[in-house]
């Protein structure tokens, strides 16, 4: 009976209802069954048997709902279940009354102790399933999505966020090559989650693990089939400057042992759920390790990193393009726009042609837009911040990783989408294994942004 | 470097100092030193190389003090690296006015917040070593040592617990046949860990895992090596009655797949310092059912189970013993006492001969003292009770598994130790599949001790 | 040095030419080159590097050879590297003379070795290489292509194929699962290898490995990624009888558990190279075990199986179709054929009009035509034999496992590909776990083919 | 049923009956019995389920069988299941008549057939038994045995060594390293088998597998648990040249990643019946090979040897004695003895002295007979022959392995049998990854013994 039900629970998740939208939240009835089981869930009378079972109902339950019947099971959760209040306010007075006596530290111990709350006691439940993880992480996705319509799911976010810290701690977390050889199961998962460049089949896939190419990523030991992150990783010859040409499935393999340079290509994490947990700034660090150890003739690791939001800032930013595009440049460009083009007399004439993708089919054209675009991805990169820290997220992760900004590419990819969100523009960042702990280190302390030469040349003089 | 960094402290942590006396805490610079270590550690800087080799060379410094030291070590963190006064103060004025308010949500989140302290910081850094959590394992051991002389500890262990309660979450926990197949390196630490009857040598060994046996433990993966908690089984024709025919190197292999009883006759947590972190009630529920899938002849699991605080209590209980030895027992135990023997006039004088060994020498003697022990077990298990809960301690936990209180045995276990702790009494607890959950929900409901006929008769009627 | 030369002869089996139509065999150069390696080759002196050297050049040069090329390299090894016919004559005289006597033994000892070839040793150099296995498999493959037309091969072949049974014995060979779960390297073999309905993509194959199907394969330790021969299961609740519909991507999935019906719909052998090397007949009963252990309730095991060759036979045997279609069936098609259709007054017109496939458009024609085609195939399946077996290969292979035959089921396969081979029929061949040993002793001592009251009845009777 | 006699076999195959002294054969009955299981076995009819029921109760009843029941069962295969004579003649004279013409092929096929005998089928069908392979190698041992006695057991044995030699084929053998982290089933087959160096407890394993410590074997995948050969390394700063210091459990760890020499201590072969069955010449080049890789800085890989047959040969040879042992020597000696001491005068006292081990107790006395002592050991190595190879089996095995003979040591070891066997005298024999392959060369090809400057030297010169 047990298995029965618990096998039904697996099913269900397998065949998780695609987010219906929000019917309106759960009726009476089901509200009132539903608090019914949860605490009991939270109570954990009994073995361990029927709290699987109990555990296995409510999961039940939850993938049964539609999104807005999610929004209220999880209000539920968050309002009825955290800390007493009374408890709290009257383990805090004895913790104030304590501090600086030999006291302080039970009392610390007292306040910690009414601070437990019944929330994680019923997240731990599901724990203890088969997928029980993967499950309390896409229950965390949900948690973030209703989190701005409802503050009340604030408190609980919280714990979790807490929770799923220290169950995805660093330590916990294993290096794994995928390749050919692994599980189609996992290999599936790639081709869902690849977020920077769509992987359009299982051939366009196993290009992409071909000799000349490796892949890694991290695995949490409860989600075994579930790459957190995950690097794609190409041995070339050279600095690679264009995406579309080390995706092509028709170009001849690389001898890999020949290879000079490895390009990292695409970096995706995969868990929406586990926004906020750290997993370090090792991943990179290990996998030049390792591909150093496979490859001793290696000797630069790049990467050939979009732009994602530099069109977003740029098109907020005037001041940026007039500092990019010199007189020089907006005159040369005038040149080749050729008769069916646009009028091209300022700079705000090229921000009026980019919007459109038309340039990029006139290579003269093109060529006389690189300098102005290098230098406004240049200003981009290293001047616009929120928070002291680089506004764009990409440069955010290898910056705080320990790489450095090495060269700017023009027309490096070139898809509708690469135009779309960056005029085909496109960065290498360098990790230098005897620079990275120092850039980390710089960057850390005092937010430095280390660049190349030519990058810094790039945007400062005009 | 890194690397010898990290290897030294590996080959420390090996040959880990045998506990000196303490030898006076640390000096002034030590505990400088060490002040310093720890703030860089909680403050996290820097890349994860360098983190690593920060939280190696602390852990090196660890183990290479003597007790004193290290109570001293633990002291600092525990007193010097907790939440501030101030924040959480702060922090609950918030909390205590926005209780019933849209804004409670958010203030909880906010106390939680300030609750969070630099030690598991410091905590956390370990774990990301190799054998780091076993490290933290044996630091908590320490820790526990030192409570009872230092009350300042007191926080930072409820810290600690708390975080190992998460790490060690049942979910991870893995369950694994334990064979003369598993890696030396494993076995080993069976020989080293086993608590209940020892493990004499790698003969010895072998035989509790012949084809007639079944070892069993649970696992965490990080770390791989080490049994958390193991049992012994024994595959045998019928209840077992006495521990020491069943550890017999020279005993024929039975046939175990004509066993109809497995008994599980030793039982053994391994790791000190993971006090207070439950592994559930499943344990031995899962183990029944492993046990079942392979030899589908077996019908009856139980254990052969020591009472390991028999005499100390019966020592301060006369009045069972009144109970317990009806007068007729007396007479009958004084006619087989030998001419050579002490006088035995009164069951004062029965509790006087028990304290010494001789009279196990004599069958007939212990067959006359049988009765009264047996109703005095009994009564122990039963009725002697500590917070409600049964005052035995294996008791407890079987209870706490869903067995039921079986069949009292005497001349169980005639080892000196046996006869010492316990008079040489042991007892069957039993695991019946179809009444685990039960006999669970009503223990942990309302403290219901289950027992069989046979044993409610023993104590109840004189 | 060495292990570029590895690489480079492992790239380049991989990259294996395409057969190219034969050029015309070996220039003299070239023959006399091939003439020096297999000497130094078959000489075996030096180290294992040096060797194994050898054989990568060796194995390299002859998969650079054209189709022409490998026919002569191969007729090189089997002419100028077979036996001394001085020393098998000479070994030969002296068994002859000693037979009877004590000497026989020695002597016969003698002329076993006398009849050992260097042949066997560039074999075994081959063996020692990363996928050497494989290439000696492919080797053989070609081999048994040339055979054909040139006899001088034949000793080699020999040769060849009882070093192979030694090397393939059923002792070596392990039966796996193969699942979703698998290494992509190992299921794309499954693309390429499926004889019987194709798998048309890696949808298709994902659907043959979902919840209700089962895949096993024999593998051999030294061709690790490459199934031998593999059967695909499904899991069903009666005997299946049209394959069209078991293949259905879109059809839901059906509850394994409650499965009682287990369905081989595809058995696949893998390797051209091992043609006369026996797996035994053990594949089919160990899936039996494997299913019955995880699935308790199926009961019955039953295939569902092409007729390859019915057709082909068909129209070479008229008399069968006189004695399967009656006058009755005939007349009953007549009334079926409709207007539009041919005009049907004989046996004769039957045949012609099944030559199409046209009939099968109408299901009352289909219907009508059911009870002759029937009777056609149970002919064909117990009187057609070659050698005294049965002449249908498929009909050979399950009764030699122990089969018997079950039913015989009309528009079972309704694809251009079923139609043409079989006009739709397909077979059901029952393993019934008690009744498999008597099947196959009856069947392998006197040939007896084990029926169904069914089929008996439908090819017996009028 | 089946699994009970399968089970049963296995069962008997452990506690494999000791040797009886051979009682004599089998009676008649017996013998009718097994020939008509032999029959049975070998006609192979049915399916593989009787095939192996069959096989099982064939072993069953070998295993129980006394030493001289053996080797009449053995006879009974080795004459009564050989080739038909008759047909083998037959064959024979058609392919005598067909050498030279086209039909040559075939007829050497149809001889090649005609000598195919039912012993191996015998054979086969124990292979397909769990641990079967074992079984067969084992009976290969017994056959060894019981074949000076027996020339009627020659033809079998020569089968089954041509059989196994392609089962144990050196591409199926695979290297793995032995650790502390190996199963202990495995562990204890090396305590068992270890045939230079005994191995005395659990303790001294430990030892020979600690960090500063490897261990290397050829395993068979149907022999999982079973080392095939097996070599102990120690990883030391330079030559051993003491094999009591080298094994001296109470000596520290050396830290492995700064050693510079790695010792090939102690090599052993497991397995009797396998006698004649190559593994190749590699395993020593693949662990210098593994251990280069892991400990970049070792330089030096060398074996510290014994000499276990020189005494032997000493005592044989007296010319050797007077060429070793210069007069200036024998004075030297002379004046050593000590006033209790024998007489020396004459190189013949001094062999009388070194019959009895007590010339080692006295420092001066060894060292003063040490130039003697080395210069005989060079004689021996490089002069003495059998068949033109070196008489010493250990150096025909590392010479043939591509190493050279680099030192002689005195007093190397000086265990009673190192005494005994060699006057405590051991060799150091260098494999240089440079030079394995032309001294491998060379010594196959011309017997070249290679040797340093210094053992030559040492024993040509006076």
């Amino acid at each position: 009976m047990t298995d029965g039900i618990v096998a039904r629970y697996i099913r269900k998740a397998r065949t998780l209802l695609s987010d219906q939208s929000a019917a309106g939240g759960l009726s009476e009835r089901q509200s009132a069954q539903i608090r019914e089981q949860l605490k009991d869930c939270a109570a954990g009378l009994g073995g361990e048997v029927s709290a699987r079972q109990r555990a296995a109902r409510l999961a039940d339950t939850y993938l049964g709902l539609t999104d807005g019947g999610r929004a209220a099971f999880l209000r539920i959760i968050a309002t009825e279940f955290g800390p007493d209040p009374k408890a709290v306010t009257k383990a805090h007075a004895r913790y104030q009354e304590a501090i600086g006596s030999d006291a302080q530290w039970a009392a610390e111990s007292g306040l910690r102790t009414a601070m437990r709350s019944a929330r994680l006691r019923i997240l731990t439940q599901f724990n203890a399933l088969p997928n029980g993880m993967k499950f309390i992480v896409d229950l965390r996705a949900d948690l973030l999505r209703h989190l701005n319509r409802d503050p009340a799911l604030l408190a609980f976010d919280r714990e979790i966020e807490i929770r799923l810290g220290a169950w995805f701690d660093v330590g916990f977390l294993e290096l794994q090559r995928i390749s050919w050889n692994s599980p189609a199961l996992l290999l599936e998962k790639l081709i869902k989650y690849e977020a920077v460049h769509q992987i359009s089949s299982w051939n366009d896939l196993k290009n992409r693990l071909d000799s000349d190419r490796r892949c890694y990523a991290f695995f949490h030991p409860r989600m075994p089939m579930e790459p957190l992150i995950f690097v794609e990783v190409a041995l070339v010859d050279k600095l690679a400057d264009n995406v579309q040409t080390l995706l092509d499935e028709r170009a001849p393999v690389f001898d890999a042992h020949r290879a000079k340079t490895a390009i990292f290509y695409s970096i995706s994490n995969t868990q929406v759920g586990l926004r906020g947990v750290s997993f370090g700034n090792f991943l990179l660090k290990r996998v030049v390790d390792d591909l150093k150890r496979d490859f001793p003739r290696l000797v630069t690791f790049a990467t050939l990193s979009p732009l994602p939001k530099l069109r977003r800032w740029a098109e907020k930013n005037p001041e940026a393009w007039q500092r990019a595009f010199s007189e020089e440049i907006v005159q040369r460009v005038a040149r080749h726009v050729g008769p069916k083009g646009p009028v091209v007399n300022s700079v705000e004439d090229i921000r009026a042609m980019l919007a459109h993708d038309e340039w990029v089919a006139s290579v003269p054209l093109a060529r006389a837009l690189q300098p102005g675009l290098t230098r406004l991805v240049g200003h981009y990169l290293v001047l616009a911040k929120v928070d002291n820290r680089p506004f764009d997220p990409v440069a955010r992760f290898h910056l705080g990783n320990g790489a450095r900004i090495e060269r700017i590419n023009a027309l490096a990819d070139t898809s509708a989408n690469g135009l779309q969100q960056s005029y085909g523009m496109m960065v290498n960042y360098l990790y230098d294994p005897d620079a990275i702990e120092s850039n980390l280190e710089a960057f850390s302390r005092e937010g430095t942004i280390a660049t190349s030469g030519a990058v810094r040349r790039a945007w400062q003089h005009r």
